[in-house]
C-alpha cells in the first residue's frame, strides 16, 4: 500500500486538490484507504491546462470529456483490478493491459483499431544500464501512460512544456503529446551514455595503469550493461520506426515528421551503444596485454638478478672446494695467491658485468 | 509397449473412462494389448467441457462432432501404423506426418490447405537446453498434437484454462487453442532462461573466486547449451511470425493478434538467449585472465622468495672460500675479524632489504 | 577408359543387358572400346519399370519415348565429346553443359526454357567434409544427372523407391523424380553431420584429458572441414530456395510442396554446421587453456620445490663460511655448539616447513 | 562574441564589402555589435559569380532574387535567434533547424516539401577521426549551410570551381550546388584514409620490430578512430543513397547520376574504412604475439644461463663437502688426488657443454 | 610518354601497321611524338576480323564502321587530353570519363542511355592480392577498354577466342564481347586464389613444424591481401549481378544468360575468398598455439633440471658446513663415517631419482 501511495512524493511540486468529483466516489474513498494509489492527470487545449491527482479510474475517465487532450500517467500500479478497470473505463486491448503488468516487455508498438498500444523503455539511473517500462495507450483524446517503478522519471520535459506551452505542444493533439513523451524518454539515454563513456574512459586509464585484479570483473560488469542498454535500444528504434512508417489514424503526417526525429535519435545511440560495445569488447584485450606486460617486466628482473648472481655463485663454490693443495701443486694454487682473494673476487664481478652486458645488448634492460 | 503405455502415469489427475464407444472395436483392443498406446481428448465448447482418454485412432475421430473444439493429444508415440491411421482418419498430408514420425524438426508452419502444421519445440528440462518436439496439426474443428517424449509437458496451463474457461478460451475456436499451445511452448523458456541466467551468474562468481581446472570446461558446456536453445528459438520465431504475417483460413485476425503476443515473447527470448550467448563467450576471456592473474601471483611470490634468497647464499658461497689467510693479509681478512661473522650476516640481510625495497618501490609486492 | 569402365562396378546388383538396340550401332561399339562409358538408364511409368545399362548417347535417347519418366546416370565421365552427344540429343544449353564438366560448381539452379539445370554437391564420404557434384537436368520426360565421381553414390534409396514403387514415385512425372533425388542428397548430409558430431565430442574430449601437441592441427584440420561442408550447403540451400520459390513449368506445385520439405531439411543442415562451426571455434580456445592450466600446474611444482630448498640451502651456505672462532667469541659460535648441527638442521626444516604453510595457506599446493 | 567573429580569418581571401543594405538595419548593427556573426554569401548564375560576406540574416535573404543560385554558408554560429531569424527568413522547418544546433546529428536526409534537408559530416583534420557537422538546406534558390566549426572547411574546391566556373558548374541549378558540396565532403575523406593507412602501416612496423609498452594503448587509440570514422561514414552511405533513390522536386535527374558518383565515392571509403578496421583488430593479435616471441627470447636466455650454471654449482658444492679423508680411504679421495682439482673443472666443464649440446639439439639456441 | 609508349612491348606478336588512314592526319603525329601512345584495336564480324594499332583517337574513331563489333583497348593512358578526345569521339558521360582517370574505382555498372560504363578489377599477378583497373564502354558497335597499368593482362583468351572465332562470338555483338571480357576477368582470379591456397597450405605447414619469430607477420601480410582481394571481389559480385538482373538495351537476353554464369563464378570465388579469410585468422591462434607449446617445452627441459639438481646441491651444503665434530658427537657425525662420503651421494642421487619418479608420474617428462 505505501508503496503505492509512496509515489506521492513523486509528484512534488504539482497541485493536490481535494477535488469535488471524488467526493461522490466516497465508497471507492474507503476502497482507496485500503488500496491508495493516485493517478497523475494533466490535461489541457489551446485555452489552457489544468493538472490533478485523482485516486480513482472513474474520475480519471470523466476528465476526459473537458480538454482536447488528456495525459494521464499512473505510477508502480501492480494491482491486476486497477488495470482492468482503465481496461474497461477506456476500452483497452486485453493483451495490451497484460503487457503493462508484466514488466520485462520489450519496446514495441501495437495497433488495436481503438488505440496505440506503445511500449517503451527508459533509464532508470544514469549510472547503470537498468531500463524503466513504459507502456502507453494513445486513445483519441488521451494518452494513457502507465510506470514501472514509482518514483522520478525523465518526463518532467514534457510536463514543463504543457505547462509552459512551449513548442506550441497546447495546439497539437494527443499523439504530439505521445510524440513528446517518446522523445523525452530516448533523450534520456543521451545522459546515460555520456556517464558510460566517462566511465569506458576512466576505465581504460585504470586499465593502461594498473593491473588490479578485479579489473576484468569490472570490464565484463561495464560490458553486461551495455549489453543490456542495447537489448533496450534496438526494440525501441523498431518500435519508432514502425510509427514513422507505418500510417495510423491517431498519427498525424506532421506528428510522424516529428517521429523521424527521435528515430534518428535513437540511431545515434544504438550507433554509441555499438561503438561502447566494441570498445568493452577491445578493452578485455587490452588488460590483458597490460597484465602480459607487466609480468614481462617482473620475468625480466628475475632474469637479471637470477643470471647476474648465478656465475659468481659458482665461482665462491669453486674456491669452497677442499681439494688438498698440499699433495700437488695443481690441487687448487689459487688458494695460496697473493692475491688470490682478491682474484676470485674480479671473477666475480667481470662474469657478472659480461651478462649486465649481454642483456643490455640484447636491449632487455 | 511399456513406453508407449507409460504415459498414463502423465495423465495423472485426469479423467480415466471406460468408453462405450471403445467396446466395439474389440479385436482392435485386443491388438492394443500388444500396442498400448493412449490419446488424450479434450473436447469443450461454449457450453462444457469433456476430457478422456481414448485408446484408438477410431475413438478419436468419433469424438469430434460433439463439441466445436477437440483437443487431441498423443505423446511419444513411434508406431507409423498409428501415424498412418491418423493421416487418413484426420486427412493429413503425407510429409507432415513423415515430420512427426521424426524428431529433430525445426519449428515451422506449413499449410496444407485443408489443414496447418505446426511444428514447435517446447524445453525439456528446466535445466538444459534440451527441447522436445511438439507436432501440431490445427484443421477445423480439432487440434492435434503429437509430442515426442512421454511424460510432463508445459501446457498444463492450456489444460486448467480449458477446465476453469478461463480467458473466455471456450468461446473461442480451435485456432485460439492453437495459440494458447503456443503461447504456452513460448512462455515455458522463460523458466528455463531463468534457470540459465541464475547458472551463468554462478558460474561467473566462480570464476572470479577460483582457479579450478573443469572451469573452460563447464563453459563450454554451458555455450553448447546456450548454442542448443538459440538453435530452438530461431526457428520458432520464423514460424510464429509467419502465422502472424500471412493469412490462413484456420486463423481469425483476433487470434493473428494474440499470436504477435506470442511472437513478442519469442523475441524477448532470443534477446535473452543472444545475450546470454555474449556472456558465455565473455565468460571464457574472464577465466582465463583469472587463471592468468594467479599464475602471476604465484611467479611474484616465486620471483620474491629466489630474488631475497640468492644474494645472500653467494655472500654465504664467498666465505666458505678456502683462501689461506696465512700466505697474504689480502687473503680474507674478514675471516679473522673480530665481528667478522656479524659483518658477513649483516651483509646478507642489508642485500635482502635492498631487493625488497626494490621489488616494492615497483610495487610488485 | 578403365576409369569409365570401372564405375561397371558400382552398378552391381542392377541389370545388365546386351541390348538388340545396341547391335545397330557396331560402329559405335568399336569407338567404344577405346572410350568404353556406360549409361545407366531407367524408364518407369505407373505400368512398370526398367533399368538398363547403356553405352551410347543415341541408345539413351531412344529410350526416352517408351516411358513417361526416363533417369539417366553418367557417372565420372571426362569426355568433352560424350558430353556433346548429350548436348545435341536433348538440346541442352551449352552453358549448363560447360558446367557439368568443371567439378568445382555451386549448387544452383538455372531455368533454360526447355530444361532446368540443378546443380547441386553431395558428400563423398562419411567422415570428411569433401563432396562430389551432381548436375541434373529436368525435362519433360527425363531427368539426366552427371556425376563427378565413380563409385558409390547416395541415390541408391531411390533407385529403390522406383524398383518397389514406394511413395507412389511411379505415379508422378520427372520432377518428382527430381525432388527425389534432390531429397536424397539432402538426406545424405545427416549422417556426414552425425558422424562429424561424433568426432567433435571425441575431440573435445581428447582436449579436456590430454595435452597432445598436435591438437590444435586437428582442431584446425576438423574446422576446415566444417568450412568445406559449410560452403556446400549454404548454396544448395539458396537452389532448393529458388525450386521452391519460382514457379517453372516443369515443377508441379504438389513437387514444390515436397521441396518445401527438402528446404526444411537444409535449414536443419546449415543450423547444425553453424553450430558445429562454433563449437570448432570454441574447442581452439579451450585448448589452449588446458594447454595454459597444465603448464601452470609444472610451474606450481617448480615453486614449490624451488622456494622449499632455497633457504636451507642458504642456511648450509651461512655455517659452511670460514670464519675463524678462533679470533672472537662472536665469530660463528654455533659450529662449537654441542647441538649446533642438529640446531642448523631444525633451523634449515623449520624454514621449509614455514615455506610450505605459507604457500599452502595461499592454496597454491 | 569573439567567437562568431573569429570566422573572419577563415574569410582570407575573400571579398569583405560594407553593404549600404546593411545601412538602413543600423539597430540591427547595434545588436550585431553583441552578437558579431558572419554570412558567407556566393551567388552565381551563367552570366557570373559574386562573393561577399554578410552580417545579418535580412541582407542573406536579399540577395537571393539577384542570382540563380546562392550558396549562404554560415560558420560557428551558436545564438538560437540567428537560427531562428534563418528559419523565418528562409521558410526552414522548426526540426530542421534544432538539427543544425545539435552538434552530434548522425547524416541523413529529410525531406520537407519546401526545402530539403541535408546533415553531412566533413572530416576535420587529417589525422584523427573527428568529423564537424554540416547541416545544409537545399532549396529552389538557396543552399544554406551551417558549419559547426569555424576556421577552415574542405569546400575550399567548390569554391574554387564557382569562381573558375569549372565544369560547367554556372550553368546548373542550386540542387548541382548542393552535389558539389557532399562530393567535396566526401572526398574529404580520401586524405584522412590515407593518412590513416599510413599510421597503420607505421604501427604495423613498430609492433613488429619493438615491445614499447604502450603500443596496445596505441592501437586502441587507433581503433577508435576508426571506429568513429565508421560511426561518420556509414550514415553517410545511407543519407547519399537516399538522395540517388528517392526522386525530390528539386533534384534533377541529372544531379542523381552525380549523386551516384559520390555514392561510389563513399562505398569505396567504407570499404577502406572496414578494412582498416579489421587491420587494427589484427594488430593488436601480432602485438601480443610479438611480445609473447620476445618473452619467449628472455626465458630461453634464462634456461640456457641457469642450466649451464646449476650442474657446476653442484659439483663444486660436492667438493666442498667436509668428509673426513683421515678416518676412510672411501672419504673423498678426489680431493688428495694429484690432478684432484683438474678433474673436478673439467667435470664442471663437460657438464656445461652436455647441457650445451642438449639444448642445441633441441635447437633451442 | 616512354611510359606510354612502353605498352608496345605489350602487344607482342599482333599486327602493328603502317596505316594510310593515319597519314592524314600528319600534324596528329607530330603531337603524338610528344604523347606517344597506342590504342589496340580489333574489328571483327560474321565475316572476319582485323586486328591494329593504332595511335590517335580520330583513326579509332573511323575504324568503327567496317566492322559491326570494335574492340578498342588503351592501355595506362594517363593523359586527360587523350580521355577527353575519347569523350567526344565516342559521346562517353564525363562522370564515367573521370572515373577512368582515377585507378581505385569499385567495381560498378553505370548506365547512362547511350552507353554502358563498367568498371571491373583484374587481378595483377598470381601472387598477391594486387588489382588491376579495367574501365569499360560498352556502346551500340564497340567495347572500348581503359586499363590501368601497361603490360600483359588476362585477355589473351578473348584476343584467341576473336581470332580462331571459338564459341561463335564473331556471330554475336558487342554485348557478348563484353560478356567475354568479364568472363575472362573474372576467371583468372582462380589462379590467383589457386595460388593463395597452396601458399596458405605452405603457411600451415610451416606454422605446425617451426616457431620462426616472423610468422605473424607473414600471416598478417596474407591476411592484408586477402582483405584486398575480398574488396575487389564484393563489389565485383554486385556490378555483374547488375548486369544480370536489370535490363539494358545493348544487352540482349542471351548475353544476360552468359552472365548468370559468370556471376556464379564469381559467388564461388566469393566463397574461398572467405574461407580463406577464416583460415588465416585461424592461422595465427594456431602459431599463437604452437608457440605456447614450444614454449611449454623449454620450460618442461628447465623445471627437470632444476628441481633435479636442487636437492643434491643442498646436500652438498650441508656437508659442507663447519660444525666441529670434536666438541660434539651430534655435531655431524657423518664426516668421520667409513662410507660417509658414499652416504652422501647415495642421498644426493636417492632424490634426485625421487623427483624424476614424481615428475614422470606426473607425465611431465
Amino acid at each position: 500500500m505505501g508503496q503505492l501511495c509512496g509515489n506521492l512524493t513523486g509528484f512534488t511540486g504539482r497541485l493536490m486538490e481535494a477535488m469535488s468529483t471524488e467526493n461522490s466516489t466516497a465508497p471507492d474513498g474507503i476502497e482507496k484507504a485500503d488500496n491508495c494509489f493516485l493517478i497523475e492527470w494533466t490535461g489541457y487545449g489551446p485555452d489552457g491546462y489544468e493538472e490533478l491527482t485523482l485516486n480513482s479510474v472513474a474520475a480519471a475517465k470523466e476528465k476526459l470529456a473537458k480538454y482536447p487532450v488528456n495525459w494521464i500517467n499512473v505510477e508502480a500500479c501492480k494491482d491486476p483490478l486497477i488495470f482492468d478497470q482503465f481496461r474497461v473505463a477506456f476500452n483497452l486491448h486485453e493483451l495490451a493491459v497484460e503487457d503493462c503488468t508484466t514488466v520485462h516487455q520489450r519496446s514495441k508498438v501495437e495497433d488495436y483499431r481503438s488505440h496505440l498500444f506503445i511500449v517503451t523503455r527508459m533509464p532508470l539511473h544514469m549510472d547503470s544500464g537498468e531500463t524503466e517500462q513504459l507502456g502507453m495507450f494513445l486513445g483519441d483524446r488521451f494518452v494513457l501512460c502507465f510506470q514501472d517503478e514509482e518514483g522520478g522519471d525523465c518526463l518532467d520535459t514534457v510536463r514543463e512544456r504543457i505547462r509552459k506551452g512551449y513548442g506550441d505542444i497546447r495546439n497539437h493533439g494527443s499523439d504530439y503529446l505521445c510524440y513528446a513523451i517518446i522523445d523525452a524518454v530516448v533523450d534520456a539515454y543521451f545522459p546515460v551514455l555520456n556517464k558510460l563513456s566517462e566511465r569506458i574512459d576512466n576505465l581504460e586509464d585504470v586499465i593502461l595503469e594498473s593491473d588490479r585484479k578485479d579489473i576484468s570483473a569490472e570490464i565484463h560488469k561495464m560490458k553486461r550493461e551495455v549489453l543490456s542498454l542495447r537489448r533496450a535500444v534496438w526494440p525501441l528504434r523498431d518500435a519508432i520506426n514502425t510509427l514513422v512508417r507505418d500510417s495510423h489514424p491517431f498519427l498525424s503526417d506532421t506528428t510522424r515528421i516529428y517521429l523521424r526525429d527521435c528515430y534518428d535519435h535513437i540511431a545515434r545511440i544504438i550507433d554509441l551503444v555499438e561503438m561502447y560495445r566494441e570498445l568493452t569488447i577491445d578493452m578485455m584485450d587490452i588488460h590483458l596485454s597490460m597484465v602480459n606486460n607487466r609480468m614481462n617486466e617482473i620475468i625480466k628482473v628475475l632474469t637479471v638478478i637470477t643470471t647476474i648472481f648465478i656465475p659468481p655463485t659458482f665461482i665462491a663454490g669453486v674456491y669452497g672446494m677442499n681439494f688438498n693443495p698440499e699433495v700437488s701443486k695443481f690441487n687448487m694454487p689459487e688458494l695460496n695467491w697473493f692475491f688470490g682473494y682478491f682474484f676470485a673476487l674480479a671473477l666475480m664481478i667481470f662474469t657478472s658485468i659480461a651478462i649486465l652486458a649481454l642483456l643490455r645488448s640484447k636491449k632487455w634492460i
